[in-house]
Parts: C-alpha cells; structure tokens; sequence
C-alpha cells in the first residue's frame, strides 16, 4: 500500500525539523524510515523528526496522557530514539499552536523525559510574525569537579565542566574564529572527564549578561544551535561573573546568541533553567505517493 | 503582502532542488529568496532552485518559445544564476511531467544554455515507481593538452584534463578511501593548467565500461553527484581503455556510480554526450505565509 505522509517542516534556531501529524498514532515510522525523511538530499532533511501523537494513543504515553495531550514522539535525524530536545519542543508547541491545538500561555507536552510544561507568549519579540516566543523548561545544571582544558589546533583553554543531562566543556576565548572550522572534535584533557566525549562550546562576550557561542555537538560537528549547550554557557557565565541564583534567591538572565539565532536562558534560585527561544513553521505539504517504499527498498 | 508559494522538492542521484511552479513568471525570486528558499535548516533545502515559467512569459527565454514550452531559470542554492545543470534538467523534466504539462518522450528544455532535447523512459529500470530514466545532451568533451597532477596527503597521481564547459581533473586510484574526508580542495598542478580552480573526480573500476567516482566541487565540497564530472570520468576511462567513438563510428556507453546513485553515459562517434539517470518527485507543499517576508528581513 502507498503511503502519503503529511509533514511540516520548522527550526527553532536553525536547529531544523521534519514534523509529521500523527494524531491516532497510525504511522508506521521505523528508524529506516526516519532516516530517509530526514535526508536532507534524498528526502526533506532535518536534524531530527516530531511525530505529533495524542498521549492516549502511544503506549510510551498513555501514562502520561491525563497531564498532557499530546506526545513529542522524537526522532534524531538517524532514526534513534531521544528523550527531549529543547530546540524540538518549542517548535512542537508552535505545530500544536499552528494546527489549533493549543493557544498561547502555558500548555503541557508529554516527552520520553516526563511531561514539560512549555509556555507561548503572545507575540514575538522581534516583530515578525512567526509567532510568539516559546519557554521550556531544561533542568538543572550540575559541575562536575576537577579541570578541564579544550584545545584547536596550537591553542588551548582552560574550560568549565557542565553537565545538563550530556557532557559540556565551555571555553571562553578572545575571538570565535580562535575555534576554527570545528570540523573535527577538540581534543580535551583529561580524557577521564568525558568518557562518551563531549559537546563543546566556545564563547564570547558580546555586552552586559549577554554572550555569543560556537558548538562542537559529539558525532555532529559544528551546528547551527544546542539548546543544553545554550544552558552550560549561560550557567557558566553566570559563574564566572559571580552570580549564583542559589546564594542571593534572584534569577539571572543571560542572552546567548548561537549562529542560527538567539537564545535567552533563566536560571532561577531552585536551579532550574528555562530557555526561551522562536520557533518557525517553514512549509507545509504530503511526500509522494510511493516514495517512502521506493527510498526504504 | 503575505506570499504563499507553492514548491517541490527533488532530486537526480541526491542533487536536490526544489521547484517553483510559476508558469506565468509571477513570484519575484530575487537572489536573497532563493538563498532563504534553498537554506538547509532555515528553509527548505536544496543545492539549488528550479524555477519553472512558460518561455512566453520569461524575457531570457521568449526567443526559444516556439522551440521549447517550458524554461528552466536555473539558480545555484546562493541564489546565483547558472546556465545549464544535468542533474536539474532531469527532475525539471520530472516535473513536467509530474504535472501532466508533458508525457513520456522526448521533450524539449529551454536553458539559458539553449534549448535542451531531454527524452523520458517509459519505466524506472530500477522497477521503482519514481518513473522512468531521463536522458539528456551535455554537449562535447574538450580535452586541454599538459600533464596534470592531483595530491591528496602525501599520495599524488596523474590526472586527464577534461572540460565540459566547466574544467575537471579525473584521477584513477586504486581506492576512493584514498580521496580522504575531501573536506578541502585536492592541490593540483601546474597551477596553469586551472586558473579557476578544478573539479576533482577520483575513480575505481568496478568491472567491464563500469566505474565508480568521488568528486570535490569547487566552492561546494564532496557533494553526492556532479552532471558534468560523470561525463568527464566517462570520456576519461574510454580514452584510458582504447576506446574512442570518433575513430570507430560506434557509441561508448559507461555506467558510473556516483555516491547518490548511478549514472549512464554514453559518447557518440560526433563527440556528443548523453547521460541518463533518475529523477525524483520527493514531496510537494506550500511555503508558510509571511516566512519569506520573515527570512528577509
């Protein structure tokens, strides 16, 4: 039988989306499948994919589904399977708004990682008419101990070790083209520190609480955007300039401007960070008859 | 005033386009549209953009009109103009008939390259239901005298000048591994020999009129198929083999293996050069109204 899929297709930060609407949990989306969708010269292309399910109608979910209607089933661009993307939620939540599920304020979404509570403002910071700015909640960072030094080419620094659930090492550098192409990962010492590598971020001050990265992403290279990478530098900035939300019980924003656009992250007294951020609905149409099962043979 | 444009997307052997239908010339697509348009993460995606206008209504192809219906206006993915593209033609041909404007057969393009005669199979060889093979005219090889060198690392090999209206250098190796991550451009000598750099094609045999390629493209990188380089590899491994259709007054057909597929040239004995490969319809949509506004910003 042929398949005709609908999909939109939508970035938050250039960190880019295929979604595909899925209400009653009727298609079927094998990693293979993933994969070809997210091709980006032999399908659509994205760095992940958002299957779009009512909760109810998911056996991840169902659990969930009397807090949250609807499930970010997550797909990384190779198939596997994730547990959130804090990039992926905020442009969920513009589909879900898009499609008339939901309205601006305050709506819950049932992830692999618990049900997140994400909140769409009503207008857009910038102006433009993509839509309201959206926030979600990241977690909590921790710092693990010991010294960590990151290098590129001839240059090293020394680096802070923040874990937000993966591994970051962040640099403060003089200039990012210090980074360099970023092609390949920057080597960093001890090994020890990062057993499964890490993702790395070079940043640079651009004004008061407000600072500008590059991201090596582990088995990614340089992206446009990383939503917990965005998180280790604002928390590590804070650090670094000695704020600490915890010690005087007042949140502290930081603006980070990654290539793909620009992200504001809040860490509050609790520890919790929240990042807010655009999210953009690019296009929207039907795969062809037949070319899911052509590209999957 | 808000646009909502309609689009494909598709490819040839995974260079991949996508298409505006605009049969009466209507949306304006200055260079900064088709970058935001043909943007991988931002956008849609492709390595560039077919623009599909009746010839009557384009004023770069009104003379060809009574010859050829249909006008390619060809942009590169950074919204520059080209004349001609192998791959392109072929899923602009596609298209078409996609569209039901033409049926199998020959048809005729026009380019800014001239009118294009490109023939539609009936079926897929491959027995897919993405249509049958497309054959298209590239014109003739010119092979430029002098010795070329090409390196890769610490390994060099000898390489054929050929062009075909844009300049390559085909280099047989005894494994496409040696081309490394061809993430920078292979050096070459004499420098003389390509004051505007060179397309580089690495090639191993794969059995009888049978080879395979890598190619670096100036200004793009490693890409997954490249018209002109196949057919330049083509010509090479005929003249490498003995095998000449001017001196023998018989066609030479190869089949050569790109990364994103598979590539059947054949050389008649007037020197001209026809390849043909597949063409696929991956999906169709419609641009969000006011993202292109948005993106220009």
């Amino acid at each position: 039988m042929s398949t005709r899929i609908a999909f939109l297709k939508g970035h938050g930060t250039e960190n880019d989306f295929v979604i595909v609407p899925d209400p009653e949990n009727a298609i079927d989306l094998p990693p293979a499948a993933v994969a070809a969708l997210c091709d980006r010269r032999a399908g659509i292309g994205g760095d992940g994919l958002l299957h779009v399910v009512r909760s109810a109608a998911h056996p991840e979910a169902r659990d969930m589904a009397g807090e949250a209607e609807w499930f970010m089933d997550y797909r990384n661009g190779d198939g596997s399977i994730a547990e959130m993307c804090g990039n992926g939620v905020r442009v969920f939540a513009r589909y879900l708004q898009h499609a008339g599920h939901v309205a601006e304020g305050d709506i819950a979404v049932a992830t692999r990682g618990g049900v997140k509570t994400v909140h769409i403002a009503k207008e857009a910071s910038d102006g433009g008419t993509a839509g309201g700015d959206i926030t979600v909640g990241m977690g909590k960072a921790v710092f693990p101990a010991g010294d960590v030094t990151v290098s590129v080419g001839e240059r090293s620094w020394p680096a802070r070790n923040v874990n937000m659930g993966n591994p970051h090492a962040v640099a403060f550098v003089d200039d990012l083209a210090h980074a360099g192409d970023l092609y390949t990962a920057p080597p960093f010492s001890p090994a020890a520190a990062y057993p499964d590598g890490v993702n790395v971020e070079f940043v640079v001050d651009r004004g008061p609480r407000h600072v500008a990265l590059r991201v090596h992403e582990r088995g990614a290279g340089e992206t446009r955007s990383c939503g917990t990478g965005a998180c280790a530098v604002a928390v590590a900035t804070a650090r670094r300039d000695g704020a600490d939300p915890a010690a005087t019980g007042t949140p502290v924003t930081y603006t980070v401007d990654v290539p793909g656009g620009t992200l504001v992250i809040t860490e509050r007294p609790d520890g919790e960070i929240e990042m807010t951020g655009p999210a953009v609905i690019v296009a929207e149409g039907v795969i062809e008859a037949g070319w899911l099962e052509n590209a999957l043979r």
